[in-house]
């Protein structure tokens, strides 16, 4: 999917929201748990219920990949109901030297057919490279969410910069706005508007709104530029906002919420 | 396996080889190709002619990820039939938010029984902690192999290290010797003696020796400790040896000049 493709899809939804399938059979409700593939049982009814309210979905391979070869399989029925004028992301932060992230693109972008893949970024450039392609995305580990973010990421480097801010300044160069984005933790917003300034016109990526602690007012406030140029994840908050039988319809209530919320803010930076 | 067991079977083979299954449909002999399952049949093959010179084998996990779930079949077949006393390593270079850290230990730990895994770093303690248990190994990206590695782990910091090396100093105050080992790549030979210096007793996995332009005796000089504290990696100067039907035996002979020189070198430093 192509960047234009994408925006559209924000303004026609009022929405920029992205919707993380971190499916787990110890948190799905109990009597999916019956069902032949209840991790796709449980996306097929969280994708029905949030459709209309998100334009990307991001499955985390780590809880695919666990099953074994089932989960991929789990991954693939859930890839084929996707919508197609929605976003996907395979959150996966793979990188590796140039041959073998060859064969992660290969593996993200054809064997599975996402749209984009999240990606770690510490072997630099050929690590990087094969991930960009026309209408496919590298998603790139800016400053992420969690607290170890702190320990590397956030350390100064002899040039004046921070690690992260040196990493997606570098990563800038090699990706251009149609094929790159950054992750950017929602729980750092007081640096989202600085990282604004220095990455005015890419996408972020932003995770942790809702359980990690983040606040979307605030990211958005920060990190929104004119052509929106944010898409904010949530996942426990809307997958997990029942646990009973009425699953589908409390993660509709949630994803309604916050697109919601999203509508308003968009309404009144005058973007939609 | 823990950190005894693996140094006795050094000792007892007279080799610190990891033999990498950077296994490609692309690249194993084209008479593989009709069998049920080539990329086993390949390994298999490659295992049964190697074990004898081989302290460790590493499957890359992109090889098989991009195979669909066959691959991940392929591959737990593989785990199965090396033999239990050499250690496993998955090449997977994985790492998230705690949460998702342990999912990944999980999968590799357990639902593949790994004795390893390779962990990208850039997200800090507690994307690195969840990957430490007893007889498992943590192996984090310290200094890779490729052109890449100047352009974030290279970089200097305000306190006078490397970005590479602050990274292996605070791993090492996270995971000890028997949990944690360090990724240095072959082709910075110049710089494994300064590691070993910083990070005394840890083991170092190095890649990049053979197709990738390390040497084997550089690495070696610099990098061996007392308790060896080295396995040094080689995948397609050993697995692509030969291209026909006697591909099994040119990788058993690519091992044994390996092991051959191994001995050597742990003979002359009097470590065996």
């Amino acid at each position: 999917m192509n960047r234009e493709n994408l925006i559209d899809q924000i303004k026609k939804k009022k929405s920029f929201l992205c919707v993380g399938l971190d499916s787990d059979l110890k948190k799905i409700p109990s009597h999916l748990l019956e069902l032949d593939d209840p991790i796709f049982e449980f996306n097929k009814q969280i994708i029905d219920a949030t459709k209309e309210y998100a334009v990307a979905y991001k499955p985390n391979i780590a809880f695919y990949e666990m099953l074994g070869p089932k989960g991929w399989e789990s991954l693939q029925k859930t890839l084929d109901y996707i919508p197609k004028e929605i976003f996907t992301i395979a959150d996966a932060k793979r990188g590796d030297i140039g041959n073998t992230s060859n064969y992660y693109a290969q593996t993200f972008y054809d064997t599975y057919s996402f749209d984009a893949l999240t990606i770690a970024p510490y072997m630099g450039s050929d690590s990087i490279l094969p991930f960009l392609r026309d209408d496919k995305w590298a998603i790139v580990l800016g400053l992420t969410s969690n607290k170890g973010a702190m320990d590397f990421q956030n350390q100064k480097l002899i040039n004046g910069k921070f690690v992260y801010e040196h990493v997606m300044e570098r990563c800038a160069e090699w990706g251009n706005v149609g094929n790159m984005m950054f992750v950017v933790g929602a729980t750092r917003a007081e640096y989202i508007a600085d990282l604004r300034k220095l990455i005015p016109d890419h996408f972020f990526l932003v995770p942790g709104v809702g359980a990690q602690g983040g606040s979307l007012s605030d990211v958005a406030k920060a990190g929104l530029n004119s052509d929106i140029g944010l898409l904010v994840n949530s996942s426990r908050g809307i997958i997990y906002a029942g646990s009973g039988e009425d699953f589908s319809s409390r993660a509709k209530e949630a994803a309604k919420e916050i697109q919601s919320e999203m509508e308003s803010i968009l309404s009144k930076a005058g973007l939609v």
